[in-house]
């Protein structure tokens, strides 16, 4: 069995990373760390736990968390993580982050787009991107993992099978819808139930953080314009991405990478993809339509927000770092209806 | 008193006429037709309208309808309007059409698009465009109007005010998500609660019936990629836009046109719309954003698509073809929560 | 047209009463206050009012209010409203309070569910309970009116019909479910959009404040059973009321007292009401059932809690106060879809 | 591995018991039947089964299923299910059939209920009620399963520990609110989205089919007023009892009974459970409160109606079929959010 840290257990995150956990044959969960419950009973925060997990909060201690985990999963908010992460990996335990602290490879960018200074900027090089259709073999030994942000998957694994073509000089336009699970928990007035329920909205756009990361892991071979949306429901995200093209592009010839991928399910032209056939599972489906009237080509794609957009691409990252199939407490299909 | 009729009262366009029109201080609903419910009483098939109509559905009958209507509104699926709407205007009597039967110029796309032949071409001149801010003064004397889709309506304002300048050689990416009132009141798999609750989906990619009317009503000045989108709530689109400028636009100084529209509402640079603030009204909220970084100007815009994308704009153009105050029936302001 | 001032413009029941207001053909709003946002414009706070209201708030002020306005809505939390309604009494002015501090007519009572000492108990005598369809006469020459509960009025338009009978001996078991919108705009986890979506929860049972309501408004008759319960909708109430019975009941000529009622709309036996027929809407649906293998007589009820549970009761109350049709300001049926 | 047959492969239940079992680590899926899909791909049927189920749609032959399987899981519509039931039986493969018709023990109700003779009454006393906390040692050698209802489950986990005792004269009230995947798939306009979003409603008042099971299985000690309602969620059902005591009973003595059980969860007395602690999950939570002022005991609990409510209680009797640890393929907690 793995022996499983988790820090930041009550938000969003770390929840669904211990859900996922709780039905993985090979996974304990031997110590969890929340800043607000310290001393407090899992399944006293969050009752879903009750009967499942039986272990009380306690206060963040790297040696202490490095001494008795093989890895250690950190989800916390922004800018919190990479001082955790970074004494975690001094104290010498495998670290599998699902924040934003260690996805940019440039501190300059992390602090425009993050408004903090990198207090670990040498761990930057280190830390594997956790997509892992594109970074298997470095997972397997990663010992610092920066899982993506959960628009990046979605747009990501469309558009790198594409873009390694030179196939546009105009900006890509990605068009995302999410669900509130992404804003997290903590209260906002946006989201307080009679205000996001039968509302929808754009967000942070021109400004949003994970621009840069889509444009990172894209080689900065293009310029994407991300406009976010909410929607009300809870989870998923289903992405439009309008590519002007420049040049012919065989898609289907592109997406026959993804053949073996036990995770990413490339649909017929045509079919397009919907949030419902990969809610609670770690799928991310894909869809396309070539627009011939406009020389545009359109790709969807449709994820879990916290599964294939965190938790389950967390999880799979875990298995590859520990030579298991990736598939390991991965198995359950989208929960449709 | 206008004397009203109505024409395919169960659909969920005319039922929207005849709630708004219920609180029209001018308008005096007098007969309603259901091809399904004739003989019915309106509220033995819409128990909302108890107390409020005191109808029975008749079968459509021209003739009869022009002698008792000032003016008769047409809110049928695609395809059917185009006779009903001939025969009234044949009768002599004045028509609204919620439907698209009369909203393309060109008879040729008509048939590509409805897969259709038009049966009145010849009253395609007659048919005023009904987006009033830009035909007020046709509408004044309109005969026939045809309501414009609620897509169109979401992505016209925001953009006939910008196109008339020459600003992109790009096709305009134009992402719209809806509520699920838009597919109407046939049952459809796709639309069953279980189903569609908690789900996000593209459709029509590239295919889209309003991609047409929107090129129209910009003088084809441009190509415009259509992307819609339903999500789970009922009323209400939020539509964005994305232009890759080709020159510099002085966005607020184009909006200035819109300062005196009674339910266009141009919000200040960078304050977003929300659905939640147009629910159940008439307005359209417009916002904008500038994005140096990419060259894009993206505008976003929020209508109810039953109000302000469809019987809110009628009735706003029933107000002119009869010389009342434009917000007749209509001042209520969004309903929010 | 009846001067209008507002008392607590920024929460949910104001709004309302502001929303409905706006298209009453005799109401003119000239003043409102907010603690929270003396100074901005009310369009500023409230972004759908923008075009609709161009008025700033307030800081309160009675004898401000009581020169300037006929009458004042105050719709603040409970244990607020009773100083602002005795303040406003004592400047001359009429008060409709949709908050609940003047409904219970016994002081210790509202201390012992409210946890406050009343302020103003002599008001308690003068009030007049907002229950239009049993307070219409004392409703017209009101000075101070306490709009009743939303729960109260869902359950009391179906039971003092029955009630005025001996009807039984056991308590009454009312079982309502609500809307979030109930809940108010404060923050709360509980109604943070993903806690809440796709959630049901009771609360309150044994404990909630307008069991006590509604056994004055039953004269004391019966003890009620109230279990309040929330849905993941932001509007509407459906009240389902278990009643043993120990006698036989003539259910449809105790409700034929209704019959001219313009907004309590009985239906025929085995026909049962949903809140999509009266959300938006000022109107009761009443249903019933009859199970002779239980003896019991089972009613249920709908209203929009902000609408016939809210402000338009108390818009009602205001058109019987001064003259007017009832209908006045809401002649709209429900809001379906 | 055990062999598992499903029959009914694209009814909600039969998608459940597959997405459960997909994850169960002793269950291998080898055949599947669908009427209305012979020949045809589960994935193309139920997309969210891509990379997880190779297997196509055949059409039932009970000999065919008792060669391959041990056992065969049955999902069809009430009165499809005997006739499948019977001839599997014959043909000597164990069955557990999720759906009602080998749930009432006798015929003559059955007819009642289910208005169709029972096509094979001599299974109804062989068949075990799955209520795996109630029914433990039979089910560990059951040769046919019928699976409780969900409304049952919900109802009886609570209500079996107390009605032991002689508590009331009184008929129970039982007031369910269901998710709309309680319904099924087949489409209905109550549940078209935009008809049942921002809706509430009771129905079958006084004539479901589950309240003659719940009086079944309390052993007629009682009479219960079984009054379902749906609400705009997808999975889910709150269960709010109220009992009217002739007697005190000391409810945490009666619960304790449940100390190890692995799925049944009891609360502090006045903490009341939440869809969202269970979502997902076979976990039952319950609550109670007592009100001294009315005299009554009221119990409320939570599950979600396709996996405690069905296809998780199903799985539950499978694992006690096979000696398997009863969590096996169950681990997961509730997903919240």
């Amino acid at each position: 069995m793995i022996r499983i840290g988790i820090v930041g257990t009550t938000g969003y995150s770390a929840r669904e990373v211990m859900r996922i956990l709780a039905g993985h044959p090979e996974a304990d969960i031997v110590a969890v760390a929340s800043e607000s419950s310290v001393g407090k009973r899992v399944d006293e925060v969050l009752p879903a736990f009750r009967n499942v997990l039986d272990l009380k909060c306690e206060a963040f201690d790297a040696s202490s968390f490095a001494k008795r985990c093989d890895v250690v999963f950190i989800g916390v908010p922004a800018t919190k993580s990479m001082a955790f992460g970074a004494a975690l990996r001094e104290a010498g335990v495998r670290v599998i982050d699902v924040g934003p602290d260690f996805r940019l490879k440039d501190p300059a960018l992390f602090a425009q787009y993050y408004r903090a200074a990198h207090v670990a900027p040498a761990l930057l090089g280190e830390a594997v991107y956790g997509l892992a259709p594109w970074y298997r073999e470095a997972l397997r030994t990663a010992q610092l993992v920066a899982v993506p942000g959960c628009y990046p998957i979605s747009a990501l694994l469309p558009l790198r099978a594409l873009m390694e073509q030179d196939l546009t000089d105009t900006p890509v336009v990605i068009d995302s819808i999410s669900g509130i699970s992404g804003a997290g928990r903590s209260l906002n007035e946006a989201y307080h139930f009679p205000e996001m329920n039968e509302n929808l909205r754009a967000y942070s756009l021109a400004v949003h953080r994970h621009a840069p990361e889509i444009e990172q892991e894209l080689s900065h071979r293009v310029k994407v314009q991300f406009n976010p949306h909410v929607a009300p429901l809870t989870r998923g995200i289903l992405t439009t991405i309008t590519i002007h093209l420049k040049r012919t592009v065989n898609v289907a010839a592109a997406f026959a990478r993804y053949g073996d991928e036990p995770f990413v399910r490339v649909l017929p032209e045509g079919t397009l993809p919907e949030v419902k056939h990969v809610r609670g599972s770690n799928f991310c489906d894909i869809g396309w339509v070539h627009d011939t009237r406009t020389g545009n080509l359109i790709l969807v794609s449709a994820i879990d927000n916290l599964v294939g957009g965190t938790a389950g691409m967390a999880t799979q990252c875990l298995n590859l770092m520990y030579g298991l199939d990736e598939r390991t407490g991965l198995r359950h299909p989208g929960m449709a209806p």
